[in-house]
């Protein structure tokens, strides 16, 4: 874990089977097409479906994109987990790899936790780990785990570790928060993701690092040339362009919907399969979506050869 | 999996060493005291610390139970998981052990899932499990989860699996919905356990099965005498002794609690380890829990003695 991951990062879709397996070889496909655009890898996150694979499968999915020649420099991958043991399993295995970072949700099954119980757990995570290139991102996500980090909770941890405590994925939705983490901590080395392109431009003004994004999957060329020239002529225009294709996946649905359009962009119907407790998208929504990203001139160019490969 | 077990339950505490490692020996003579005092074993629950656990630690514990002779008529271990994948390995082995059944919580990281997506995940672990010895019991703990087991979804899994789906644990502390569960599905062969002994007497009334609670990890003896005479001239009295040492645990720190009180109990002070996001009870909090214990003539008779053994 050397030089810093910036820019637009997707949280890589997981590729299963109809036998809801994950399958390895999409997912490097998928993986190179993406580094081919432009786009980090934050592989397991909330859009990767991590919660529904095991630490084996998260390992076995990992070691495969290294085999491949996938670049760890460019991954970033998801390692907190509900168990203290497996947060420690998958983060020593990230930094073993070499991956740039490690995006870290807190434990997310008990509820009504304090700061400290909180700090207890990537101070237990960083002391087992113990390597200096260890390098962590928090994640905030309190509309699906219940447990926010608190600007006090960074403050504490950059406090005590402060060159292992790289920065936060801002996913609350929720832009006073987004610009209270900049305010606070981007000056400062701390490298601040919001979860959408569509604050990108605005963050990246308050020193953002970049995005960590769902529609990066999709979109990675789009996303990416906002990062580059979000501050020259041409910036606001490929903003409003982003904006465009990430407002017709903005649902409920986001992940089923994603991975119908991959399955519709590149002739493969697996991609659509989902784990449960996901369900994939309906015929009817998916004609939906098809009719919003057509009118809007979507394309995703070499996904389907990639797809082949 | 063969007869059904009933009564008193315990959601078995699980010992730490003071390095955050499961304390096997600990587990085996704590589980021992339970059975001797008429509980049965709802290992790997809430109050297990479960979740902390990872899906090795829980098969290698459950192993050293049945290797140190603990009958596995007598356990319902907790299966459930954000991952489907683990939710099959653990259930798969839980049926390979002979547990009398399985206490599955549904998948707990994504929120706002539809009971479709909740059916499929149940449905692909039995289907995977694949055998006839199964028996499901559905944990409803949505303050915790956020995510329900609703009555419509019992009726469904039940309709397509009569067999398997055998029973429910409801943590909602809503009486209504104990109720309601009790009169949809009591008579029709389905096993409900509430969560606390506070509400035992009134939910056997209806056919409940028994109880699966927190507080029988310290007072087995007590609250399965609730379950065995609730109806005799002496049941209204044992459950109000029951409910005296219930409400003193009754705080949002009742794991840190209750295992602090194992540790005074027992004079082992590793008792009082619990894995983050958990905090320890501190000193003062002990005192004053001790002082209402002492207060209500509590004791764990023998507890200290199988803690040497």
């Amino acid at each position: 874990m050397s030089a810093r991951l910036k820019g637009a990062l997707a949280p890589v879709m997981t590729p299963f089977t109809r036998d809801l397996e994950p399958d390895t070889h999409r997912f490097i496909a998928h993986c190179k097409w993406l580094v081919a655009n432009g786009a980090g890898l934050a592989i397991f996150g909330t859009n990767s479906e991590a919660a529904s694979l095991s630490v084996d499968e998260r390992l076995r999915l990992a070691d495969a994109l290294l085999e491949a020649g996938v670049p760890a420099s460019k991954m970033m991958p998801g390692t907190g987990a509900s168990s203290i043991s497996d947060a420690v399993t998958l983060t020593r295995h990230a930094v073993k790899s070499g991956a740039a970072g490690v995006l870290m949700l807190p434990p997310f099954y008990y509820k009504g936790v304090s700061d400290e119980g909180l700090f207890n757990y990537y101070a237990h995570v960083i002391d087992k780990v113990a390597s200096n290139a260890l390098r962590i991102y928090l994640y905030h996500i309190p509309q699906v785990t219940q447990v926010p980090i608190t600007l006090g909770l960074i403050e504490k941890l950059r406090a005590k570790f402060p060159d292992t405590i790289a920065g936060a994925k801002d996913s609350s939705g929720n832009w006073d928060n987004t610009k209270a983490m900049l305010d606070h901590f981007a000056n400062d080395g701390f490298d601040v993701f919001p979860a959408s392109e569509s604050t990108l431009s605005a963050a990246l003004a308050l020193g953002a690092a970049g995005c960590i994004s769902a529609t990066v999957n999709l979109n990675p060329a789009g996303i990416r040339a906002v990062y580059e020239k979000w501050n020259l002529p041409e910036g606001p225009q490929l903003q409003a362009k982003a904006d465009v294709i990430r407002k017709i996946f903005q649902s409920p649905n986001m992940i089923p919907a994603m991975k119908r359009v991959a399955a519709e962009f590149s002739g493969h119907r697996d991609w659509a399969v989902v784990r449960p407790p996901l369900v994939s998208l309906d015929d009817e929504g998916a004609a939906r979506l098809m009719r919003e990203l057509r009118a809007a001139d979507f394309a995703m160019p070499g996904f389907a050869d990639a797809m082949r490969g």
